[in-house]
């Protein structure tokens, strides 16, 4: 028997519930809440946590079913968690329907990479859109993250990655053929040049308007560090604003949807603290393009508890950010950098905001290895945009630092960006002792970074460590390794029964 | 500054809030609603989609934050899901205590997997004691699912994996050294030959326990089958009662809490409609040992549609099967069968059912593969647990069948069970018919499965398909090749839609 076609239209117009706003913000999943009593359910079939599809108007998106049980909704009402509810613009009173979802085709496609088959452009692109639209749960963002990194991706599909990212975001377009750029391969806690490079090259005339992410697995983003001094969360007109007056910014990438697919697997990889080469590199470059960036520097820091520990790995690494930039039209070249132990004193946003202020002031107590390693990285994005000739690029950086040109450009920059302010302490703080005298000869930046993150940093801005055992450094029994900032006395005592547990951070040679 | 010990006391003092039941059903994961003004968030710094530590007197478990707005709660109030309000067995205006998590260690050994570590027996043992505590979020299990896929599992780690679940579940004691148990790897509709082997084992004077699956990607799992004859979800003591009055019962193995680790991943394997051969392995013989069996026939269907492909992997899915049994102690046997089309007419449970039915009454339209299958599978057990001489096996098995006694045990184990029930029909029917005349050569079991989970099954229990083009058989154009059953219209033509747009499901040879 064929169903008569005035039933389907029927039950159709029974497809609507009435929407109330209950306020659960359950970060970026889309979750529609019904009540178990509720027709549709009854009729569709719907349980919790099956994905359903939502529409408001014109206006669809995948969400989970949370059935409610009780008088928290009554059986015709609905409710979204905030992400859906802002997504769909829904209104208190309004109408909202719930149907089957299509069947997700590239969902079929991540399994096919499960199981050890290559993505290709079209497979990738037909991904990156479902992300984007909201139509991946966790649990399959987690799958593909988890698959692309334990199978691997070659280069192609690192190149079709990036290119996929790029497709689903925005795109800049800075009207000028060379615009400088640089990316950190993170896992260096305190490695904060990003602003002091930024101030040397839009005060020597390059225009580098630069897109900020916000922490991973760190204890602090440039985005996050930067926050402290200025707002960042500009949209893209705010942005090419301050560029176009500036020459030069430090804004969080996600504000200006640059690649708004990374935004949303960083938020998993985050869950899972992990992040894999392919994905890495495809992060870093689909927003270098996106950013309509030309001209790139990376710093990549070498050493056992860097992101790169060996070698091997920074040299497999190297070679594919320079292919895949190269086929998706970047001149790029990777620094190899000292990763044996933190960069400045400070771990965490506020304490990094300290650093970075000290060096572009050319204060006496300015860490001097941020100094240098931001002059090494001005040096060559100055000679890679041809605006140095060779072997000069950092003699015109350490110019543009040591005459104020950096520091008045920074403060500028600040301005734009809506105004400058200063770093705030934190209202908890406990010092880390020595427990023999003698030389530091190991530090462990994964484990400090890890103690940075429970003392609360960056979601706390102030949190974090603030570093004082460099290696070579002459230790005595009692003198502070590093302090514990924090806000509250839960996290610093988190923080402390890692360290405590977790021991030795910092590697001490006894005197002999 | 050390903070002063009565600091924190006091803090600690100020760790809880007063438990209000919303109702939110969110399946298996557990969450907690709080206020985003609520005290401890703010003091802790904890934000949506974090995972914090939840304690009710002397039980804890890990939550995610979903952070409320509004007045759904007041800040020092929080709610929990369902699943988390059970869990601690929460009560309505009771305390409950909210805190940072401790780092889970077993997630460390989870990320090593991802890159292609090993995972020792010890490893595999506290991920999955992590996982039966609730400790790891959905994100996670994905994460571990998907890696175990990816890389896969080699000997001794499925060993490992299988020990480990066992470990965390109960386990059944029969008082008898011969167990029996059989078992099918999945991905032929309709294949439901266990209520059948059981009845049959048990006329036999054998002991069967059997403890069956609800479907993990399949239309229907034997439990879901099973339950429209009789009530499945019996706890042990309920399960004991049965095996000592009748030798055999079917019951749903999650009710008994035989691997509740096993449970869990199969819900988020579900979401993914993803399960690899490492943990199909696991997965199945863990619940032989947990519930006891000594003894173990397995199904393996082979065909270009089923699960098992080709005779490659069906020869390395044994030999698996096989080794492992070894290791855990079982006396396995596995039987290769036609995986080609489906078994019997019915694909979903009460469709299922009436097949079913049909061979322990013998009657005369009973379907003929069904009844064969069965003999093959009761035959192979009876020599291999010694109840029948070597060839004498299937014999015995025919007898117990035609003389009435296997129909005779089937009702008995029902009624012990809880009482025999009659399957229902859908209230939709539609036929889909076949557009040319000519001879059956292919069924895409695959696509039928997910046609008849389109139509609802198996939540909807009357919901499937009703399967009528066997490989073979002559067709007529316009002759019905199936006929989809589903409780409501939506569901009707969400599966309908699918089988226009995956055409043809049966391939016909057109008539020369």
């Amino acid at each position: 028997m064929h169903t008569p076609p005035d039933k389907i239209g029927m039950t159709k117009l029974d497809d609507t519930l009435k929407l109330r706003r209950l306020g659960i913000d359950t970060h970026q999943e889309a979750v529609i809440y019904m009540h178990r009593d509720c027709h549709i359910c009854r009729s569709e079939g719907f349980s919790s946590h099956v994905r359903v599809q939502v529409t408001i108007g014109d206006e669809t998106i995948l969400a989970t079913v949370n059935l409610v049980e009780g008088n928290l909704l009554s059986p015709n009402e609905a409710s979204l968690s905030e992400i859906a509810w802002r997504r769909l613009s829904a209104r208190e009173g309004g109408a909202v329907t719930v149907e089957h979802p299509h069947p997700l085709d590239s969902l079929s496609r991540m399994r096919a990479k499960v199981y050890g088959h290559r993505l290709g452009d079209g497979e990738l692109a037909a991904i990156m859109h479902d992300i984007v639209a909201g139509s991946y749960s966790d649990i399959h963002l987690s799958s593909f993250i988890t698959a692309c990194a334990a199978t691997g991706l070659d280069h192609a599909e690192i190149v079709g990655l990036t290119r996929a990212m790029v497709g689903v975001g925005e795109r800049l377009d800075w009207g000028s053929s060379v615009i400088v750029d640089k990316h950190c391969v993170g896992g260096l806690p305190g490695n904060r040049t990003t602003p002091i490079v930024v101030a040397i090259m839009a005060a020597s005339g390059l225009t580098m308007p630069k897109t900020s992410s916000r922490a991973i697995t760190s204890p602090a983003g440039t985005a996050d560090m930067m926050e402290v001094l200025a707002p960042v969360d500009l949209d893209i007109i705010a942005m090419r604003r301050v560029v176009e007056s500036e020459g030069g910014c430090v804004v969080w990438g996600g504000s200006v949807s640059l690649s708004p697919a990374d935004d949303t697997l960083i938020r998993v990889e985050r869950a899972l603290d992990l992040d894999s080469e392919g994905q890495l590199v495809a992060s870093v470059l689909s927003k270098k393009v996106a950013a309509g960036s030309s001209t790139l520097v990376i710093d990549m820091p070498v050493g056992p508890t860097a992101k790169v520990r060996s070698d091997i790995e920074a040299e497999r690494l190297a070679n594919n950010l320079i292919s895949v930039s190269k086929a998706v039209g970047l001149n790029t070249k990777v620094l190899w950098t000292d990763g044996t132990q933190p960069v400045g004193r400070g771990i965490g946003p506020a304490l990094e905001a300290f650093d970075v202020l000290a060096v572009l002031r050319g204060s006496r107590d300015a860490p001097v290895d941020l100094r240098e390693r931001a002059l090494d990285l001005a040096g060559v994005l100055l000679e890679l945009a041809s605006a140095a000739r060779s072997g000069a690029g950092r003699e015109m950086a350490r110019c543009a630092l040591d005459t104020g040109a950096a520091w008045r450009k920074f403060q500028a920059i600040c301005e734009a960006q809506g105004g400058m302010r200063l770093p705030m302490r934190a209202a908890q703080q406990l010092p880390i002792h020595a427990e023999v005298s003698g030389r530091v000869v190991s530090v462990d930046n994964r484990r400090l970074a890890m103690a940075a993150k429970l003392a609360g940093a960056p979601e706390s801005k102030a949190a974090g460590i603030e570093f004082r055992a460099s290696l070579g450094a002459e230790i005595e029994n009692g003198d502070a390794l590093f302090v514990l900032h924090a806000d509250s006395v839960g996290e610093i005592a988190y923080a402390d029964e890692y360290i405590k547990s977790h021991s030795p951070i910092v590697g001490i040679e006894r005197s002999s």
